[in-house]
């Protein structure tokens, strides 16, 4: 299937860039190939992975394209565009937010008779439109609380991690490139409000646009707020908040003293997390990246599959064929580890666990005896650097026959 | 669509009660209604929403049947029956991951023809099949670590939290429900295995059984490897683990030091969570219950859905039609508030700001004064109990107006 990219810029060219890079992969599960192969850009793109035109005529008349990715910006422009391709039985993907927050339903009537898939518009890095659409259909939304924006996120978790300013954290957010150079979009809340309203249709239905919901943007919030927080066990984030109790729903967007021992408070930098309470599944929660090109790119390319499979038939794994993926066996496996061991408290104990573990290339990253309680050995507690399970499973063995040791030994692995 | 589900428990019953209460909900987003019209059961049900039959070939040979949902359990029995079933061209939805542990490469050539779901069978909670295998499916996976098994979450955070031993926890989810009366398949990572293979076959498409892979479980973990943690900054968690190099991929399920500062080490209880970490998105973790007869209800009821859906057409958005949701005036949202107040340091002020509080029906739930910096007025900081946002907004107009504010009032909501 040919892929045409209307707009080649961190994301367009991290969409053409993981097409090409993951193209076996992406063929063993959809079994078609997506091939990307003109893109949109206002100016010239000198490395470009694909032919670049400036004028949009040139690609939309063409017979050989499948797909259409929009990824332009802006409201009207875009939604023109699309609603001829639409119109026209063109399958399309678009990652625009705005457009979505005020044309959405529009959309779906033109979609009726097309593919259209706009996962990306929301937290690229969570697949919540799907989630939302499909894997908690059966339940009543009850509530969604979201942090949906991921520069915002990032200046209040500055603001209370290094105990600086508002200004201060925009200017770093803004250095770093998490923050436009006029950010108001995002730290105004308008960016969470268009994308709890593509939220609240797939969960409630509701039409509304951007005007008609409450939105509290964070350039208010002071060093002093966050002081408050701290000293009253609140963390403070910028929520998109639904919220329903007979047939009835709230929706908004502001900064909230969220209690600091929820799931979500711990969010922190410009990540995304939706909590999502539904009727028959209560709580549960997707965490992701909100932004950037690869994030972005892989909810585009999700869409694209899709759209793929619905021309096919996905086979219930995922997979169309096998790819060559082997097993790792257990001695191969490269960690680090845990061990307790009981021993004799005698002279030279010490010295000889260390050189069973230095003979067995294992090296020591902290050591820990505990004082000894009234029973008659010591307990030693090791956690070692990177090795390999073998070698671990040699030590445990040779241990095992020391006289000094008073217990079997006990070994966990360290995630890290 | 017709439903039969085979085995009446917990989760027979749950999906039942789903299937009626929610039933408009169903209709309303797939376009079909789902209708349970006769259940299994070993022993008779006088309670049962369903008619219920004690011979499964009495419901197998039903000709007006269009999804059978196995809840039974087991590996061999049911293999065979959805064996037969989807051989036939039926239907067919489970939550059994024993039986998918060993027979889901099988399952998968007898379900080229018909449809077959098994979302419920990995962490009821969260649609983790469906992430993988759609919302994820443009990413090389490079690990998987996941919180898979409830019981011994339960167990390990109770050993935790309440420094009580392993027995003792057992104990404890045993007297909860949380574990059966012979807990071995939680305990000793069985189970946990059963769903990391599921994973991995999405992920990898690996082929292997639970005899093939590294498997620990938590029966050895002492109250000195909890203390241990502890000083140490661990988290002791039991996981399933996945992780790919090369094309090489490790699968492994064992209880894990885990830096207590990762948001997996703070699942707590019965809950479970997967984070994935892909080429593309990096990590995201996803967040829910792991049992229970509502949660794993909704699984396979999303399933049920998906099966509805795939005869009619999905709409964009996730809805057939409209159903009657309406949107709550701003004017009408009721929760807590935290306000900022900037006033002269005078004799009465408090009193006055108390009295408007209480004119406007809004309860004080916290007060803190911040001592009187340099510059010429006080801090006030006021959090509320609930009360509706007209009350707020009267108040912080009124308080606009007082000569003693010396600046313009701050509010924000609080999340509870």
């Amino acid at each position: 299937m040919n892929v045409a990219i209307l707009g080649y810029g961190t994301v367009g060219s991290a969409v053409c860039e993981a097409l090409i890079q993951n193209k076996e992969l992406i063929k063993a599960r959809c079994g078609k190939e997506l091939k990307p192969v003109v893109a949109l850009a206002i100016t010239p793109k000198p490395n470009a992975l694909v032919p670049v035109v400036q004028d949009i005529e040139e690609i939309i008349k063409r017979e050989d394209i499948d797909i259409f990715v929009e990824l332009m910006g802006g409201v009207n422009k875009p939604f023109a565009i699309i609603s001829k391709l639409l119109k026209q039985g063109k399958a399309v993907v678009s990652a625009n937010k705005a457009m979505l927050a005020y044309h959405r339903y529009e959309l779906e009537e033109f979609a009726k008779n097309a593919f259209f898939g706009y996962e990306a518009s929301v937290a690229g890095g969570i697949p919540i439109i799907k989630i939302l659409k499909e894997g908690l259909s059966a339940n009543q939304i009850l509530g969604i609380e979201g942090i949906l924006n991921g520069t915002s996120n990032f200046i209040l978790s500055s603001m209370n991690e290094k105990n600086c300013s508002f200004d201060e954290a925009l200017k770093q957010a803004q250095n770093l490139g998490y923050a436009e150079a006029d950010p108001s979009f995002d730290i105004k809340g308008i960016d969470a409000a268009h994308k709890l309203l593509i939220l609240a249709s797939l969960a409630y239905g509701l039409r509304h646009k951007p005007e008609d919901i409450l939105i509290q943007g964070i350039h208010e919030i002071s060093s002093e707020d966050m002081y408050f927080a701290r000293e009253f066990d609140f963390t403070i984030k910028l929520l998109g908040i639904a919220r329903a109790q007979n047939g009835k729903v709230e929706l908004r967007v502001h900064p909230a003293m969220l209690d600091k021992n929820r799931l979500l408070a711990k969010v922190n930098g410009v990540m995304n997390a939706i909590n999502i309470k539904g009727d028959m599944l209560e709580d549960s929660l997707y965490y992701g990246a909100g932004a950037g090109g690869k994030a972005t790119a892989s909810a585009v390319i999700s869409d694209l599959m899709d759209c793929a499979r619905a021309r096919s038939k996905t086979s219930m794994l995922g997979f169309e064929r096998q790819i060559p993926y082997t097993l790792v066996s257990q001695d191969e496996i490269y960690t680090k580890y845990y061990l307790r061991l009981k021993v004799e408290d005698k002279i030279g104990v010490l010295s000889k666990i260390t050189q069973l573990m230095s003979e067995n290339q294992i090296s020591i990253d902290s050591f820990l005896q505990k004082p000894k309680s009234k029973v008659d050995h010591s307990t030693l507690f090791f956690t070692t650097h990177h090795t390999y399970e073998k070698s671990i499973q040699t030590l445990l063995n040779t241990l095992e026959k020391q006289d000094f040791i008073k217990a079997k030994p006990f070994m966990m692995r360290i995630q890290s």
